[in-house]
């Protein structure tokens, strides 16, 4: 990791900060209410909600981009890239959990990051409607929300049979990737679908063990590396390297339980070799 | 329904509210904290978390009611029933969604109803971390949370291929069972899983169309019938029955995606008659 000045890490605290405070107002204005238009990216037919309020949002946060650090570049979900000088990029997810956020449920976040070459150096899970701000990186950990603000720490080991496994769909990704999954979550004590962005945050805040997912993107896992990491854990794909392409994800809470979750991983999706 | 009086009316609605206020502080204590001890009322090997916060909570209503309402019946998840003398039985589960609540996620609830011999006339779907109180029954359907108090009104009929489904649990109940909430859940728009009792409530507030369990508890549906009928909604069994006993439930924002969800679970479930 580069080193960067006290100031330049102030500096980036506090523009991730004051990014999640501008989304905020832009996605609540359009959270539980009633829908006009739910336009689709992906063409008829295929299912992919991405609304007002996620444009709104994320144009709100290169607008404080704009004025605080204009040399910066930036990754964002709806507007691509920008180009930067400095080295260091800004990945933004106006809304991940589009799906969960069309549904009304409070699981959905905002992610912001800032990266280098080598990856997410701080990032930030905002979920808006609760008030709360899971963040970590550069020097620190922490959850800021209705019960005030505390350090984030993740789990220590214990056996896969008594350890909680999220992710988000229950297919997973493709079949063989969800029979991989289910090898892993089978042996676990409990397994809980649906939370998005919010199923690292949990593993941040020492709560779950677990996090596997496939075919995410970029934005999409590079603000939960650097929350769940400062927070002691692990985030890799699903053979172990880096996982800041997004892909084959799992985030762990403690070495012990990643190493035991690749194990089984590679042994479901190689059969023949073991 | 029997009739109340404007003044027991204002009683039960007050009581309900204070026993909310009641439970609030003992799921809370709990909550994403660590474990010692969680204690298992299925035996080894099954796994049914009954915390100390469960009961804790039920023993804090029970005591409002006593003080408030000594005459009515009490039906709880963790003690039981009491009898009573006035026709009225208060029904509660202390955290309804258990494995939600383990797992730190912030969509469990507590549920608090009262029933005369016809069913509820009043509940609450109430989550604490949020702050969010779900009511609904005896001529009111409200919100009140983290932006302010709102009315409570479901959506209008939409084609199935428009609807949003929700269930907690992706195998729903027995293979059959599941088979049939896939028949249903397969043309809906988009299904979500993991939400519990929370589910309920956004049927409530107007933002899915379809709950669809099976194997609940008299206790687990209760106030989600007083809360979504109040909104404008429809609880019935699979069949169309009443549901007040638990077992196979479906929420339904309107009588015409009730309608069409109860004909293709019919047909799922008697394939042979079609």
């Amino acid at each position: 990791m580069r080193r960067l000045s006290a100031v330049t890490i102030a500096d980036i605290l506090a523009t991730g900060r004051a990014c999640a405070d501008a989304a905020r107002p832009e996605t609540l204005r359009y959270f539980r209410k009633a829908w006009t238009e739910a336009d689709n990216k992906a063409g008829p037919g295929a299912f992919d909600p991405v609304t007002e309020a996620d444009r709104a949002a994320e144009r709100a946060m290169r607008a404080v981009l704009a004025q605080r650090r204009p040399d910066d570049g930036i990754l964002g979900e709806e507007y691509g890239t920008s180009g930067g000088t400095t080295g260091l990029t800004w990945v933004l997810d106006p809304i991940d959990g589009t799906r969960g956020y069309l549904s009304g449920t409070p699981t959905w976040g905002v992610l912001i990051s800032v990266a280098d070459s080598h990856g997410p150096l701080f990032g930030i899970i905002d979920q808006p409607y609760i008030g709360e701000r899971f963040e970590g990186g550069l020097g620190q950990a922490s959850l800021t929300g209705p019960q005030g603000v505390s350090d984030l720490a993740t789990r220590p080991p214990r056996p896969l049979g008594e350890a909680i496994v999220l992710t988000t769909f229950p297919e997973v990704g493709t079949e063989a990737e969800g029979r991989a999954f289910r090898a892993v979550a089978g042996r676990a004590r409990l397994t809980r679908y649906g939370m998005d962005c919010y199923a690292y945050a949990l593993v941040a805040s020492g709560q779950v063990d677990l996090v596997i997912e496939a075919g995410l993107q970029t934005y999409d896992i590079h603000a939960p590396i650097a929350v769940v990491e400062a927070a002691g854990g692990i985030v890799t794909d699903w053979r172990g390297g880096p996982a800041i392409e997004g892909g084959q994800v799992i985030a762990a809470a403690n070495p012990a339980i990643h190493a035991e979750a690749l194990d089984i991983l590679a042994g479901a999706l190689s059969p023949g070799t073991r």
